[in-house]
């Protein structure tokens, strides 16, 4: 897929014309791409996009007719227009691998270039990281709640709109839910499709029971019927277990149920319990009907008895308080070798200057006890005392025995990505083994455990410094 | 842009696999998308997507690698993967224009065609219409809000992915808001792009004066001044002012100013006397930073003075309570001729079955009274008694002297669209005109105005014998 470099907001061209006018387009420039608040008022965000982003640093060329439709829109000079023509970003960018929970404040890409490819790159990967980071993190807040069952992505038709719903598909992976119903995804990004009927199908037959057996009759082996179309257990759980025998007659079993209405916990009892007496232990139930993380909890505690969640409309659109979109934003940390921040009228919203390295600070047991931002050449270690990075009365001393691990590592340098795509699968697999080293109470859905993110001594003392020295501050 | 045909949930396939086996494909089919309830606990939805949609219907096929896709998963036969290979949609589609107010349970899209056709084209239609509609319908709140003041769509970086943001651009337009910070937008959907400098572009630059004096020399007649990288009332303005003055002497005129962060109530109205008193009163205050129709009510209320709100985040991820998705669903009315409805445990949720019409009653002075939903060869005229679609208990009596008029007409027949596409302008203007004839308290943000839609008698009378006679109904 090309990500057209039209895909921006106008400012980032006028700025870019801007900077070739005032002969600043060459300057060595260094900016953050951070949120300030994890998603969904949770403990932590779930890192995802790199893959996506690197695509589109890579491929990023403008052809000509969006020369052409620049040209027509007559702001541009003609000098600006041409210097388009060979612009690519050859810069270098800094991220951690996607699947790697993060954390409100840490710069997530850092992206280092001329003034000029650094400035411009940054609608389109925010665009790029924001949505794939908050998918990812809504998805692995459904699959801690679903505790082990079987979660699917079930979102395309609530989406925002065709690409939403495809990028969403694989976001949802990278956080742990592995399927989905979108078959665009599954040819684009080699995910398992499921999917068997709607209430149509049940619908267009003469009754329920003729629709059941003749959805069978086409897929003896993977049959999962939607019994909610007119009674879930007086009419469709009933039906299902009549299928269920005359498969089991013919050497095949009936794969599962779905409940997509009414109480999710109740209805799933009782199918179980239904089917269990007629001798059908082995079908599963599946569930959906606007679920989420919390629906997904309550029909736990309730003793349902779901082993798949078809989740839609909640994971594709990231909906629930804190929800909806991620704040990333994209922030100049230097230009020129000197470090820069922005400070506005709200200090402790004062963005962190320079280039800097982001620690993970893991205990004996491999646990994670909290990170550390500390400036490029700095080297925090155990004993040093480290700062909030808002409030500097905040002070905390690092465990002496503890190791300080990098979380990014440089993915492109001159324009080049660094290694190989990683798989899918395999960002699944680290969301899942990294969410359980935090912890317990990071993954708490309501009031969680606030995991320390702090700042070195150095880095503490240069933000002060350019804060004091900022224009407006009384310096 | 083509739409893949794989943009779409497994179970469409599936199921078309079965009625391919079933000897059912070819059965006549109808179906209904609608929704359930108004999105942001608004009074009214404005309708969009449908160019893309019909682009969708009429480039639907499948390509010889999509269709190896589909036979390597292994759950397919031979000959329906063959059957794919000339599927086409030869249907009809009725539909109301884009931009026109519709409003619950009333058919939006109406679809006709083989079982086949009309049941594939489920997941992407309501992927198309769900989120065009519920951004312009927030389009057409923030607009409303601003109350003649300028709108523009700033929302790329938060939008659900590339697309996301592309096609929210559009919607917005049909909601009313005709620009964009999108230049993806401008050169695919022809709509004036806007935009200047960031935060990065002040903190490059040794000063902010240095920064401002900059992107005046580089853009004079065009230039919209960020005055909050430090201390917009301190700093910003002040500096603005003095470009504005070398502006002014050099025979240009200095286009704006952007407030960002803090009270932008407060801001515009210490900046417009600012401005005034130094003999700007031309120059005009932009606002951007979180906003939506709640925020700018705010902001006019305490007697801002903005022209022009730059709005985001909300407006691109329809944010805001009852936000986030449109429930857009879509159900089969009716196979082989005969009417169908879907039941479920809530009776009130029953579809209304059938084909059907909209009418719109019209008052003397061209205001809209109420909608009628009937079957498609009735004709409720003034004095008919029409009922509450979820209570039959609720009844109106149409008024004497009101006309009755068809919302919808067909756009698509066997296939091929009836008229030609029509401009986005065009539909912005609509929405703007026809909001005009609802019920003032239609467009209220908090509780607002329940605009009637009834279903006629003779409707009211099939669906109420068609619940009587369902499964598990005690029919």
């Amino acid at each position: 897929m090309r990500y057209p470099p039209l895909l921006t907001d106008l400012y980032e061209l006028t700025m870019l014309a801007g900077y070739l006018e005032q002969g600043m387009s060459a300057k060595p420039a260094v900016f953050d791409l951070f949120f300030r608040k994890a998603p969904y008022e949770g403990g932590y965000a779930i890192f995802a996009g790199l893959e996506p982003a690197l695509d589109y640093l890579a491929g990023l060329r403008f052809l000509p007719d969006e020369l052409s439709y620049l040209q027509g829109l007559g702001m541009f000079s003609r000098k600006f227009i041409d210097s388009l023509r060979e612009f690519r970003f050859r810069g270098r960018v800094t991220a951690p691998p996607e699947g790697l929970p993060v954390f409100a404040n840490e710069p997530l890409l850092t992206v280092e270039g001329t003034l000029a490819e650094a400035q411009f790159v940054e609608t389109a990967l925010l665009t790029i990281i924001n949505f794939q980071t908050l998918v990812a993190t809504k998805a692995a807040r459904i699959n801690h709640a679903a505790a082990g069952a079987t979660v699917i992505e079930f979102g395309l038709r609530r989406a925002h709109g065709p690409d939403g719903g495809l990028s969403a598909a694989r976001a949802a992976c990278v956080g742990g839910v592995r399927s989905t119903s979108n078959v665009q995804a599954g040819l684009v990004y080699g995910l398992p499709v499921r999917g068997t009927h709607a209430h149509s199908w049940v619908q267009a037959f003469a009754d329920e029971l003729a629709a059941f057996r003749a959805y069978a009759e086409t897929f003896p082996d993977s049959t999962v019927l939607l019994v909610d179309t007119y009674d879930t257990l007086k009419s469709g759980v009933p039906n299902a277990i009549i299928v269920a025998r005359e498969l089991r007659a013919r050497g095949h079993e009936l794969r599962g149920i779905r409940l997509d209405s009414g109480d999710l916990a109740y209805l799933s009892r009782e199918s179980r319990r239904l089917l269990d007496e007629a001798g059908f232990p082995g079908v599963r139930i599946m569930a959906s009907n606007e679920l989420d993380e919390f629906v997904i909890d309550s029909i736990r505690a309730e003793g349902g008895r779901v082993d798949i969640y078809g989740v839609g409309t909640k994971l594709a659109t990231c909906g629930g308080k804190g929800g909806g979109a991620l704040g990333g934003v994209y922030k100049l940390v230097a230009v020129d070798g000197r470090p820069k921040l922005k400070v506005t009228s709200d200090l402790a919203k004062a963005t962190l200057p320079g280039k800097k390295r982001v620690l993970r600070v893991v205990g004996p047991e491999g646990d994670y006890i909290q990170d550390v931002i500390c400036l490029e050449d700095d080297e925090p270690a155990g004993g040093d005392t480290v700062y909030d990075p808002h409030n500097p009365l905040l002070q905390t001393v690092l465990p002496e025995n503890a190791a300080l691990l990098d979380v990014r590592q440089v993915v492109m340098a001159d324009g080049v990505r660094s290694g190989a795509s990683e798989d899918l699968q395999a960002m699944a697999d680290r969301s899942g083994s990294e969410l359980a080293r935090l912890p317990q109470g990071c993954l708490r859905f309501i009031n969680p455990h606030r995991y320390k993110v702090s700042i070195s001594s150095r880095l503490n003392e240069l933000r002060n410094r350019l804060i004091r020295e900022a224009p407006g501050q009384g310096a």
